[in-house]
């Protein structure tokens, strides 16, 4: 059987994924789709606003035949390491093809890859600017173009991560459609919003997202109670920065240069994260760094264990079809790295640590247990 | 001037905390009277009904002339280290007498405690039961009395830090009237009450516990929007249970005996705080030992740092009238510790860390600030 992998947070799963999986069909002429799905929380470290089991039962009802989990250790973090956790995910599920949205398919994203070898090495206290905009004032000079837009920066990412493992995976960048990624107002004259605009739109309880989105999608968000954001998990980040220690604070990974202090004395001040962010937030650093460095803090994450759990790949299958069963089977013989089906309080301590605990941190949002006596599901 | 001194929760502050300090200023013909109050949390380590501000206006509004803060090292621990500390201020404040309520003011409190000279030394593992049940065995063997209500208790422990520091204070056991404290029901006989009953018929929203307090009390509680207990701290404990490594939990004080792999998993499994409790407790523990082990897991204080918190003390005014500013003023000179009266960043960081820590924790529930920019209430 030959597989296309697909990589999405699903948050929600709508009309512009669907366009997304018809497109990774067409190209590949793939008999089986795999999809490696961010689990509850998304890379700009923001809970889900459905859990990781309806987005997967969402995916299985559009067709998609095998969904797994991408480990938090992967899921939030910035573009790069995203798509290199993602990609090395669909390598070891030895998928044949991996279709991905991108503003420009047409750019030639090997190329831009190898301008990188030609730059200079970044000094951030000298540019005291963000990473990103050093990285494309010296991709400009070099190329002509700028990454800027979401998804080409995570093309770059998938792109630079397959030749730097020299993965044998064809890459296809597809043309996104619709709304921008940004956008949060919903496209009248479009079947297709972005994400954000959807989730806005629910939240806001407006009508229209139902046409948005497909059926089981709508079915979830329309028995959704709360949309979950950070302001429900901010009393316990308040109480995280406010009662532990600075030497304790400033062992969590990503937190650097001091910027435990920053956090801790915005904690003690704000009530409410809104003003939290605004005292937490300076030029140095993107709102999306902070908000991850944020999650971090909260799992309680240390720079040592981000480091040692990112040596350590497993494959969390979330759910599947007769098709995503047939090739589990066909693979699993030559499979290296573990397949993980249940969580044992063995994984729980160990292997799964982070993202049994990031579940039960959006337990706390949403009352439901994520990983204990949890099982694929299966359609 | 002739100082009198009180050591009270004031939780909330009701007509039994009246006839004492009547008793205690007609006993001692003193001049000036002296409370040294707990903060925001009581002995059992659970949060007070109205914050210490609300409580100092209350006990300055009924007569008493100078509210000094038993800090947070003191106030939440087991009765001995509760009645040491709280002595050892009074001792600093340089007071002559002390009132203290019992419920068998007749005993004979220094031949108790002489007796504990005798005691063979309690073998824990040996007698798996709680040290007070193995320590009043002895003292039943030895006297013939067993120390189990918890007034006799701290005036055992008052009597014990006296005779050890050999301090020149006079100790003066006083009755308890009106109910038992750990009566829930309120006495319709009787215009005292127990405060856990006043504090049951605030959170039911029963009348009738206006007759039992000042008129100071009935105000603030009758304004009271919510009665905070540990089930609106459960999340925030639930966070920390389940998301702080073993070995960071284990450093906890008296988290001994690997207590933290029990409340681990009892909050990985237990969403609610009754539940968690159920699940925690054994028969090597007593309830408020648990729930002390909680609130000190919460501020994440180690052992080593309440060795050294210990070993400060300070006097934190609360409050005054001016015959406490006048007593403030003659004392001011001998005192041998520091005088706080107000709250700076090197305190808040620094001596006063604990009390701060607690403040913001009870601000969680509260919404309001408790330390900086709080000025003594002065009347």
């Amino acid at each position: 059987m030959k597989a296309v992998g697909l990589v999405a947070e699903y948050n929600p799963l709508h009309n512009g994924h669907l366009y997304h999986l018809k497109m990774a069909k067409q190209i590949t002429k793939a008999d089986v789709t795999v999809a490696v799905m961010s689990g509850n929380f998304t890379q700009r470290a923001e809970p889900t606003i459905l859990d990781k089991w309806q987005r997967t039962k969402e995916a299985l009802s559009v067709g998609v035949d095998l969904v797994v989990e991408l480990p938090m250790q992967y899921a939030v973090q910035p573009a790069h390491l995203f798509a290199s956790g993602a990609l090395s995910l669909l390598d070891s599920l030895q998928i044949d093809d991996f279709v991905f949205g991108a503003e420009h398919p047409d750019w030639d994203f090997n190329s831009l890859v190898q301008a990188e070898n030609k730059f200079e090495s970044t000094d951030f206290s000298k540019y005291n600017a963000t990473y990103a905009t050093a990285f494309n004032n010296q991709l400009i000079e070099h190329t002509g173009i700028s990454l800027t837009e979401p998804n080409d920066i995570l093309a770059f990412g998938y792109t630079k991560a397959k030749l730097k493992s020299k993965l044998s995976v064809n890459l296809h960048p597809v043309k996104r459609v619709g709304s921008a990624y940004h956008d949060e107002k919903i496209d009248d004259t479009s079947s297709i919003s972005s994400a954000s605009a959807i989730r806005k739109a629910v939240k806001n309880g407006s009508a229209g997202f139902e046409s948005l989105v497909p059926e089981q999608t709508a079915v979830d968000l329309k028995e959704l109670k709360d949309v979950n954001d950070w302001n429900d998990l901010y009393p316990l980040l308040r109480y995280q920065l406010i009662q532990a220690p600075l030497n304790y604070l400033a062992q969590t990974y990503q937190m650097s240069e001091g910027l435990e202090h920053r956090l801790k004395q915005a904690a003690q001040r704000a009530s409410d994260f809104d003003a939290f962010m605004r005292l937490a937030k300076s030029k140095r650093y993107t709102y999306s760094r902070i908000q991850r460095v944020c999650l971090y803090a909260l799992l309680q994450i240390s720079d040592e264990q981000m480091q040692i759990k990112n040596k350590q790949l497993y494959l969390r299958i979330l759910g599947f079809n007769h098709l995503g069963q047939e090739y589990l089977h066909q693979i699993k013989k030559t499979v290296k790295i573990p397949i993980i089906t249940k969580v044992d309080q063995k994984s729980r301590d160990g292997q799964l640590q982070l993202d049994y605990r990031a579940g039960k941190l959006y337990e706390q949002l949403s009352g439901v247990e994520q990983d204990m006596r949890r099982r694929p599901i299966i359609v």
